[in-house]
């Protein structure tokens, strides 16, 4: 080999040796800040600063102890910033099984692992409420049926969100719904929520006085979820639409079938299709309150319900129950994606998309500061 | 002694020996009867019977099968008549560990035993949504929180009892509040149930036009439940009065502690006080759909609630957990207490009043149909 081409190969050699020990610095350094975000809850030279909710009631910072009283915590016995404030996902649905459930395949999704002598923790147990699961930042609760029941959790989650300090927190409802003139199985993710009349505002009666809160939900975080859906891979469609949020299931969805029902089945097919015309895709029971909410305190928000029933076609939900069953991991698997897109390929170094990988073995020493404990005999 | 007034004593004896054997005889009929009727369901010859209940959707006896979605229950899997059909008492409260301690409680009040080796079956486990307990003519469920949420359990419920042709189930609501210039532990039992401007109707949209339906509560069953409270020995008040029916926990009901507030703790005084004098006495989230569907459905119904705090002095809940549990008791016990009277006193034989012990013993033999089998080996 001549003298000349082996010293070019070794100039080479040595550029190359240079720019991936330039690689490796910066993916360590986003792996320590991953591993570090993960396994310490917030960071510590963020614990001084305030969360970027706003709007709030401005007595709160004055209630020693605030008191959580439907999940069962204050600020005087959980330490908040320590325990919650890691927290940028805060993921609700219905059940206290169904976020069970998704809070271990979230954990699955995004890279992170509990000792296996010990199970997430239900950290809301005490309220006897709700159920709530953490997995890292990302927060699972139960929120039951209706505007009156996730509005509770809603103002308990909020508030525990600032006084977590936490930063940009994204809430997400994900769930089941009546679809309007959609296939049953099909994902719909709202543009926003809006009454029985359409009207887009959550009604609230305050000293007997009727208040409005506008129930738009944010269009971005609605095409950035949409996005995570393959129409190649997944074999069901994902639709963003109006959304009907009504406060019963009968017949304030003109159903025909309720202990009451005082329309004629005519009555019902005029009214779902000038839904359907007016682009509501479902509806649900909870979009008002949650939309209202979150907006009213600078919250991102989104919700994305998998249809079970195509509502012009009928009114009782008859698919079995294993159908059902996949069909609601539906709206999971897009929230998760969307969750592991922001977390590996978002983050500010550019090369934190190159490393996934790592970032998956990196993260997997815990699933957030409440978790870490391994099972005490005693 | 003289031969006339052994005579005298056997005559006076034998009148006795009559008496006794006609008092026995009526004495057996109505065990046999109690026995029966918690043993085997309804009696077979009311079967053919429709239930009391009126207002009714017509429909619903077009559906084969009805699917009672949220209870997880069907009338093609399961036989409404034989497993509903004896049921005269449906008690409610918001949360299923509540209800579930409820139901055991009540099966000892009204003296009825299961096998030792079985458990009270949650009944509404497949729908995921509520739970259910079946205490022999005790129906005991979970109901969440707001009105959207018991309007899906009565409704299915509702249907229950028209399935099951029930005769004159009474609908109890049992949970807590916030009472209303009343001491923390007092009772309050509703006289009727009022929205946030005071008016005695729960308004629902239908077709995006707003219907109202009154909500006024049964004032019989009102008193009844009252008179089994003993001022005498029970170390607490229990009172009737108005009861304020909110839609959420924070603004609607004018706490200042919510994540928002955007009213002066002057105005929330004004309010409270406002309610005061129109003699509300205390607000929950469930009274109003509670007292408009059970009225609508010709079926008696109260709300039997106990205040956890004055919302007079404060909004925070701070009363320790272990006194809380005992005052979440007290609407239990006077509701079993009245069931008890209804189930044992009030009986058509006027004997039945002197039946009590044997009655208790008699109905020992189990607590309704599904609860009677044992734990099986597999």
């Amino acid at each position: 080999m001549p003298k000349g081409n082996s010293s070019d190969c070794t100039c080479r050699l040595a550029n190359e040796v240079g720019q991936l020990k330039a690689i490796v610095n910066a993916q360590s350094k986003t792996l320590a800040r991953l591993v570090r975000h993960m396994k310490d809850g917030c960071r510590k030279d963020e614990e001084s600063k305030e969360s970027t909710l706003c709007g709030l009631n401005p007595c709160l910072k004055c209630l020693q102890p605030d008191i959580l009283y439907h999940l069962g915590l204050d600020t005087d016995t959980t330490d908040f910033p320590k325990v919650f404030g890691d927290v940028r996902f805060v993921c609700m649905g219905g059940t206290p099984g169904r976020m069970e459930n998704f809070a271990y395949y979230v954990m699955q999704e995004i890279g992170l692992k509990i000792n296996a002598a010990t199970k997430l923790r239900d950290m809301a147990e005490a309220g006897k409420r709700f159920s709530m699961f953490k997995v890292g930042p990302v927060l699972c609760a139960s929120h039951g049926m209706g505007c009156p029941s996730i509005s509770i959790l809603l103002h308990e989650l909020i508030k525990m969100m600032c006084h977590a300090k936490c930063k940009d927190p994204v809430f997400i409802r994900i769930g089941t719904c009546g679809g309007i003139g959609v296939d049953p199985g099909t994902v719909v993710i709202s543009s926003e929520a809006v009454d029985g009349r359409l009207n887009a505002a959550h009604e609230i009666l305050v000293h007997g006085n009727s208040v409005q809160h506008a129930s738009q939900l944010d269009e971005g975080l609605a095409d950035e979820i949409k996005n995570c859906h393959d129409p190649c891979k997944d074999n069901y469609e994902a639709i963003i639409g109006r959304t009907l949020c009504a406060h019963d299931f009968y017949e304030g969805q003109s159903r025909l079938d309720g202990a009451f029902c005082e329309y004629t089945p005519e009555m019902k097919k005029a009214y779902l299709e000038q839904l359907q015309s007016q682009d509501v895709k479902n509806i649900e029971m909870e979009s008002l309150a949650l939309a209202a909410l979150t907006s009213r305190a600078n919250i991102r928000s989104a919700v994305v319900c998998v249809a079970i029933i195509n509502r012009l076609n009928g009114d009782q939900i008859k698919t079995p129950h294993e159908i059902l069953t996949k069909w609601e991991k539906r709206p999971q698997e897009l929230v998760a994606r969307y969750i592991r897109k922001v977390l590996y390929f978002n983050g500010n170094d550019s090369e934190s998309e190159q490393t996934d990988e790592g970032s998956e073995a990196g993260a997997q020493g815990g699933a957030g500061d409440t978790q870490k404990a391994t099972a005490e005999e005693d």
